[in-house]
């Protein structure tokens, strides 16, 4: 029955041999690898707004001035990771960039923060697709972390336990509508603007104050949160190898596609933001009133909510398709648990996927699905792993001295200093917001990583067969072995037990804590009588212990009969028919197992009596 | 530090000889048995009047005659008891009654009966308990259900975890003064209410439109909750063996004076209550006003307050002393789990102890603390055992004949009668407010006691070793044994575990499964470099399953070499040294062990391997 459910949710498992690799052509690797930068622009230029349009300032105005920093910053990270998918046609994100490069501290530094940063790219994703949808169906509000939730694991956890073959071009369509969606909003918008008479940009929305210090700080904060908009612009280079020859310059290409885009329906959706001087509403997207003031609440109207919705839920794949390699390249190295290496039945890393599952479930159920709360924990992680990549890269390019490697040095480098300026600002200007959880959490992780490293070669050392040492070990005369069996009265089963322990070794007692010191009599009447064979041992438990006697017991006889090599502990265990039949015998089997299994040089085994009914 | 904390809380461990009997006088044993019986006038004449001052009827009149049908009842029930404590001189409540003169199912719905209201009672008598407190402390009152809890598992269950040993005679103080609190309050008020100007009892409080049959059944609805008062008479026949010689004598005299003690003050409150007229108040106990009426917000009302909550919280300790036993020879009879029969450390059995304190925690967090709703599941089950017992007492005298027997049998077949109407009387007119839930959970108990017997008396039949059959099974020719042991990779372990195996028996098999070709080979040449003498055998599994394959392998044994008696899996478990290391080993060892030990004839042993760091 489960094991049906489990087909019917996932398919059936998949052989080593059905692994391969589909090589993409440029239009649909664009759909794969831009859904999570594209689909930033459904929130970026508004959380830019939301941070400007503040009570008691003026300061509306600058909203141009940083959407074009903001188009600026973009450029350079565009050209710097054209680079690193040049120096890197293998793939491999900053993780791989960082080790190969700057040593441990900086990799582990990387992982951790995009182990953050992948987490709230779902968070952040599904919660603005939900967005998307409840600003278009607003009777769904009081649902909105049930749909969060829903859509995580019913919709992207099970796709992906399928496996992300199955489903690949099946993201193609969704992006073209969304991008054709949003260009014919910022088209139509634009004729809107120059053929009407408004003003193209009403005076309210120019108005700036004075700019002075904590003015300043806030218009940082306003680029810090728009910088969101550009998670998921490094996807490309991480995914060289999935490109069609020739690789680099197809990638190449396609990365500066993807970043022309994003940069212009990201210019052009502030463009109209400030046309129609749009403030903050609650359960309503700026992205959702610019569309209903263009189309009015018609088919296109929809139409853009709706793949809004989709290129957003597709975008929190994308970290599906991110966290889990980087968690089984990690699990390798040693750094995270080694069953998150290795591939699940359907060839995929199921245990990172579901761990990434989880991780995101949570941080919209502690910020109830509220997207302006993630985002404030958003972006730092990214672009810290920006910087290491870009920092990996001079390394690289001073190491390798190809063809323009100075000029190609000198770009990583500004990459490098101006993707490290914007880590600050987010530090500082989202501290309180949010950016402080960040902070405490990566080095936490890093801690983790390195424990957890250090716990294995520990293993790794402990377990080494030095030469020779295997053959030692055999050679070694034959072990003896005395075998304890412990009883609670004569039965089948003991009688069973017996034979089984006699099997064993020539050395077998059975043992009996009684609790009572006529009952203990009683008993060893009945084995004189029986005479299996086999030595009985009573203890008079006066406390009414019994676990504590047999461990006493067996303590005095690793300390007394040092000349066996092994204590072995033979434990009958009943198999019920019915699962609560459980519940009415006492566990002390089980007990006993559990301590026992604690002393070195005792070995318990389990004999398991199978009840017929 | 756990054992330190254990003993500190419930004391060292008693030694069987430790056990004994300390024989009562009757001042001690009437505040050791009654406390439950007497605290219940702290809210059985309010259950009486709150059922009576419902708005829109006229019905407060009706208080008088229902106080005085209760007393008539209380007096049958009395004598009833006397008789049962003279025929089982031996102690032993409706359960061994019925069990002894009427049969199974009568037996064992006296014993579902009680199960529901020992829970009940403590869940009743600490909620009033409480109730008492926060109406002389107001600003307890958001706290009612935590104190409620504390008392429950801070004071109660750790209190009967250490033994009533320790603490019988600080019993007899908080009841002693409860009485004395009442009676001077009664004396008081009855003064007070001669020497006053106003009536007697004012003509609002006499005041009684025409019965009708709408009426008469919120009388008997009344008069129903009302009968919650009499729970607890039965406490001193249950205890006879705890009184001084003459044992009998002493017992009837020690219930009469609880009898007349209950009646003299059930009586005054509800004159009391009819006096000032009370009427229903949030937060405050009807008691807590006649005191504040009387005394004054003085030290005498203080006085009564808290006298009242110790004796509540008493009486709630005397179904510590009632259930646990009687779960005990439930056990001893096979309707209970086993180890609710014997004793704890401490001779007291502590598992029932633990399972009473959890019901009743569940029962007040359901009904959060509040004694009203709680008082509407009550008394059904206390008056369905008392007629179980009482029939039992008629079938009792039938048999025995004794002196006077044929009154005997009169005067209990009249108990029987009386409160078998009682019953029904309670069941009709409580179903909607709760009865239905106890008549519902009755049956259901019942078929959980059978399904438990039928469970062990099935196991008793397999274990059964007949006449013969131990021999038989030790005279088999010496068992022989397939060893198997599933191996990753040839480490320290894996030789260490072939050593063990070796010394079980010539027949080992290293079973390795490889879910990559390549490894697998890997793996076999190494063995054979080391040629430890052990065959090898690899499975591929192209499906990356690990623990299936062997499971397979271990089927494939089973039927192919059938002429081994048992097949032994060595299975090397890690003991690491921090808890969370456990968390960096995959589980596949534990799994296969749960899984193999669902076979028949598969023995599954464990060899600890404890690593250093």
């Amino acid at each position: 029955m489960m094991r049906f459910i489990r087909r019917f949710l996932i398919g059936r498992p998949l052989h080593n041999q059905e692994m391969g690799h589909e090589k993409l052509p440029k239009w649909q690797a664009l759909a794969t690898f831009s859904s999570d930068a594209l689909s930033s622009v459904a929130y970026g230029p508004e959380q830019v707004m939301l941070t400007l349009a503040i009570p008691g300032l003026i300061a509306y105005g600058y909203l141009g001035p940083v959407a074009i920093a903001i188009l600026i910053l973009l450029a350079v990270v565009t050209i710097s990771y054209v680079q690193v998918a040049r120096a890197n046609p293998g793939g491999g994100g900053s993780y791989s960039v960082a080790i190969q490069n700057l040593g441990e501290l900086p990799a582990l530094t990387a992982a951790a923060a995009l182990f953050a940063d992948y987490t709230l790219t779902v968070a952040v994703s599904v919660s603005a697709g939900t967005a998307a949808l409840i600003s278009a169906f607003p009777e769904l509000i009081p649902y909105e972390v049930h749909i969060d939730l829903c859509v995580l694991f019913f919709v992207l956890m099970l796709v992906n336990l399928r496996g992300v073959k199955d489903s690949s071009t099946t993201f193609v369509y969704p992006t073209y509508a969304f991008i054709l969606g949003i260009i014919a909003l910022i088209g139509v918008g634009i004729y809107h603007t120059l053929t009407n008479s408004a003003p193209v940009i009403p005076p309210e929305s120019l108005a700036k104050q004075q700019l002075d210090w904590s003015l300043f700080f806030l218009l940082l904060r306003a680029f810090a949160n728009g910088c969101s908009s550009m998670t998921g612009v490094e996807a490309i280079s991480n995914g060289v190898p999935m490109f069609k020859e020739p690789q680099v310059r197809n990638a190449s290409l396609t990365t500066y596609w993807m970043s022309a885009m994003l940069g212009i329906m990201f210019i052009g959706i502030s463009f109209l933001i400030m046309h129609f001087h749009l403030l903050p509403l609650e359960n309503v997207t700026a992205l959702s009133v610019v569309a209903e003031n263009i189309f009015g609440r018609g088919f296109m109207y929809y139409y853009i909510q709706v793949t809004t919705m989709l290129v957003l839920y597709l975008a929190a794949n994308t970290a599906y398709n991110g966290l889990p390699p980087l968690l089984s390249i990690l699990a390798k190295d040693g750094y995270m648990p080694r069953y998150l290496g290795t591939r699940g039945e359907r060839l995929n890393f199921s245990n990172g996927i579901i761990l990434l599952s989880v991780f995101a479930a949570l941080l919209i159920l502690i910020y109830q699905g509220n997207t302006e709360h993630l985002i404030s924990l958003y972006a730092i992680g990214v672009f810290l792993s920006f910087t290491i990549a870009q920092s990996g890269m001079v390394v690289h390019w001073l190491k390798e001295k190809e063809r323009w490697w100075q000029a190609r040095a000198v770009l990583n480098g500004l990459g490098a200093i101006i993707t490290g300026i914007v880590v600050l600002i987010i530090a500082v200007t989202k501290f309180f917001y949010g950016a402080w959880m960040v902070m405490v959490f990566i080095p936490i992780v890093i801690m983790i990583f390195r424990a957890i490293r250090s716990h294995y070669n520990d293993i790794a050392e402990q377990l080494s067969l030095s030469t020779g040492s295997f053959e030692k070990i055999l050679a070694l005369p034959r072990a003896t072995n005395m075998v304890v069996v412990p009883i609670a009265s004569p039965t089948r089963v003991v009688a069973e037990t017996l034979r089984y322990a006699r099997s064993l070794s020539e050395n077998v007692i059975a043992l009996h804590i009684a609790t009572d010191e006529e009952e203990g009599r009683r008993i060893e009447d009945k084995w004189s009588t029986w005479n299996p064979g086999v030595e009985l041992v009573t203890v008079y438990s006066p406390y009414r212990l019994v676990v504590q006697p047999v461990l006493d017991f067996i303590s005095e006889l690793e300390i007394h009969k040092c000349n066996y090599d092994y204590i072995t502990v033979i434990i009958p265990e009943f198999e019920t028919k019915k699962w609560w039949h459980i519940l009415l015998h006492n566990q002390t089997g089980w007990i006993l197992r559990t301590l026992l299994i604690l002393r070195e040089n005792v070995v318990v085994t389990t004999i398991p009596y199978h009840l017929k009914k």
